[in-house]
């Protein structure tokens, strides 16, 4: 029997793909292809529910052929792209099961959540999940587990593993495990719950999760200064982390990232000079949250703070400019990748006050490599998203892009950054972590793999370390 | 050579205690000497310096010799217990290097240095970090990362792990090692930080860290309410999380706890008026911070709700009293240990609203097993000290309470509740985790140990899963 037919007979044939058919397309790509990569499969499996997730696995690892876990499909570093002959499982289907319990400030979550439906619901309820990741609108809760993603907020509120209590995965060779659950805390057994966050799929599959709320802030309340020179703008973020106030959010774009994005500021911060914007160099955003009388406060301070070295600063009180402030901040992204028809983007990580000095060593290795560049992020968390832009067709200048971001890698460890801080490795940025992490470390990354996927057989390819 | 001498050749003879002098008996044992537990080793290391330590593992791993890393020994698990024949190496004298980066939110903390001093170090310039486990005063920051320590406050704000940002770690057979370290996100390889973090020395020893901290809270108010009864307690828990305050802490004391504290309570509450302390049947603590105008509103919520089913609640404002408050609850633990001249004290972490029901199931267990037992604990995070109190001289009581505490982990876990919530497994919970977990997932703690100490010379005998 063919392994499409195969799969049918255990999750149904409404449930199965053909990998040379066009409705598999889809399932081909991520982001990356922004970047012109795509992959081919044998076939797509979209599983109703765990126990299909688990078959799929288990028919899979004993006839040793290759996983490939697919989330929302957003990720920006070919994690999702698969190799040819694997079976693609997508969780998108996994959408059962979505129980709030907020009397005690949790939440049930189907990996086929999409993460602002979570985030949405929540706030219904009057609770909060903090992670929002730019793909917000799109990802889902299984990739974003998967990658551990991270988002503006993430600066106050910590990343998507922060808020996982509990994971349901499917391990190899095809077993549905539960590890942590409803409860908070929990050193019992080594942690690896932490270990499978972040892990791309390589060492499992999520389907569901058990993860944490908090009582929704009352209010949030965004700052956005210009500053006129990179250094003015760094001073800037230092000045709102030495201000006593604890921010949500502490965000940066540079100019040339303003300069993408401009045509669809205008909408977003109405009234805004045309003199500022088109000539800041650097710009920062910090939100304060908590309750109103709180963010009033805070709000001032950030003001006070941020105005010392800026062109201008705005801060918007009322709720439709404030959301669609951060509705411009997560289209960023796309705006920069239309510019050139593609762009190679990365996502390093320093630290905070070396931000200044990184974002200029991206200018001057764009300008070396003859690629346009351009920067903005989570400046609180030192993370940020390098961008070369270049067209998807243009073979020589995604070479160029590729070299300046290995260069670029090379500075970022070399001042003990990190290769990536919320993208992951993928096929992207293969071998990277050799150039931060020990030998010793290497091998038990390498090591680790081996336990959770003797045969090799999940996201072949994927998150290499060397 | 004797072993006492090549250690000394390492790192000076200063630097080692033979195993069979006098001064080495401060190093045999931690918190469970109250229930009669204490070892012997071969010698004790205490090196200066994380070079010291590696040599010592160095030597260790070449000469088949188990090693036991020991931090503040105050853990209640036997977790740095040596067993016959072993090396003690303590991180008690890793001191130096103490390095505030406060404009960037953050520290580099050797592994020697005591917890309260780090929070106070940390206060003293603005800065708050969180973790705050009731043996604080002696506990080293080494020894928080082995067990992923909590304390009350890490309802709000996470525990240890949450605040490490960089792990030095030596790793067999006998390298220094980094994982991370000033940056605050990385998700370029598998998370072998939290992997280390919580795994009890039996993975490799913490040598340092770089942690993150936060601007310190402008002010704290506590807000304790007595209850009649266990159930009433737990409303009140319930109400406090249902308010719409997101509380720093929320601990709980029962009436047996209340008892053997209460000689103690007078000086923490001034003026309570003692039918109240006498009758409580449950005491819920919880505290509001932020700034001054914010926890001022807090508190006031939280007397609100808190009144409801209260025989008192008892609001002090007072610098005074709220640290004379908080330093009481940290001294539960021995005033407890004092009633009877010993306890067997189990940690245990359940859903949040089973606590009350949980509580129950402990004294019908103590009553059974002819056992007086008492609990406490951080009630938000669903965190019960279950204490069964014991002279560590009666043999047989101690066989009872063992099991008493066994039937009590097959409850905790019959409804999905984990084995030790802080103070881990070492060797008083071996094997328990078994009534948790999957057997696959069992299976990758086994494996995953291998990987990290293939000779199994590390803290050997503690943390076994099964």
């Amino acid at each position: 029997m063919a392994l499409v037919d195969e799969l049918a007979a255990l999750i149904g044939s409404g449930n199965v793909i053909a990998g040379d058919s066009s409705p598999a397309r889809a399932y081909l790509g991520d982001e990356t292809e922004s970047r012109a990569l795509s992959g081919s499969a044998a076939a797509i499996a979209l599983p109703d529910d765990a126990e299909g997730v688990r078959q799929v696995t288990a028919w899979c690892y004993a006839h040793d052929v290759a996983i490939v876990p697919r989330g929302g499909g957003s990720g920006f570093s070919g994690g999702a792209v698969p190799s040819e002959g694997s079976v693609v499982i997508g969780v998108e289907r996994l959408t059962q099961g979505l129980e709030f319990e907020t009397g005690s400030w949790r939440v049930h979550v189907p990996a086929g959540t999409i993460t602002a439906a979570l985030r949405e619901q929540a706030r219904k309820r009057g609770f909060y999940y903090p992670p929002d990741p730019g793909s917000q609108a799109v990802s889902l809760i299984g990739g974003n587990i998967a990658t551990n993603a991270g988002g503006p907020h993430t600066f106050k509120y910590g990343v998507t593993g922060s808020w996982v209590s509990g994971l349901e995965v499917v391990l190899a060779p095809g077993e549905l495990v539960q590890i942590g659950g409803r409860v908070r805390k929990d050193v019992g057994g080594y942690d690896l719950r932490s270990l499978l966050i972040g892990s791309e799929g390589t060492l499992g599959i999520v389907t569901g999760a058990w993860m944490k709320l908090i009582p929704a802030p009352e209010a949030a309340l965004p700052v956005v200064g210009f500053y006129p020179s990179t250094e003015a703008g760094q001073a800037a973020i230092l000045n709102v982390l030495a201000s006593g106030v604890a921010p949500a959010a502490v965000e940066f774009l540079d100019a040339e990232t303003m300069e993408a994005a401009l045509p669809t500021l205008g909408e977003a911060i109405p009234g805004l000079p045309p003199e500022v914007t088109g000539t800041a160099t650097f710009v920062v955003i910090a939100e304060a949250d908590g309750s109103s009388d709180q963010v009033a406060r805070d709000r001032e301070d950030l003001i006070a703070v941020m105005q010392a070295g800026a062109q201008a600063v705005h801060a918007p009180a009322k709720r439709a400019e404030v959301s669609a402030l951060w509705l411009w901040r997560d289209v960023v992204s796309r705006a920069v990748t239309a510019r050139e028809g593609g762009k190679v983007s990365e996502d390093i990580v320093v630290p905070v006050e070396r931000i200044a000095e990184t974002v200029r060593i991206v200018h001057e290795l764009g300008a070396r490599h003859r690629v346009p560049t351009c920067n903005w992020g989570h400046a609180g968390d030192g993370n940020i998203h390098a961008n070369f832009m270049v067209n998807r067709n243009d073979e020589a200048g995604l070479a160029r892009a590729a070299e300046a971001a290995h260069e670029l890698f090379e500075f970022v460890t070399s001042i003990g950054g990190a290769v990536s801080g919320e993208h992951g490795i993928g096929i992207v940025k293969n071998h990277m972590l050799a150039l931060q992490w020990p030998s010793r470390a290497l091998d038990l990354h390498a090591q680790v793999k081996r336990v959770f996927d003797p045969k090799g057989l999940f996201n072949p390819g994927k998150k290499l370390a060397r």
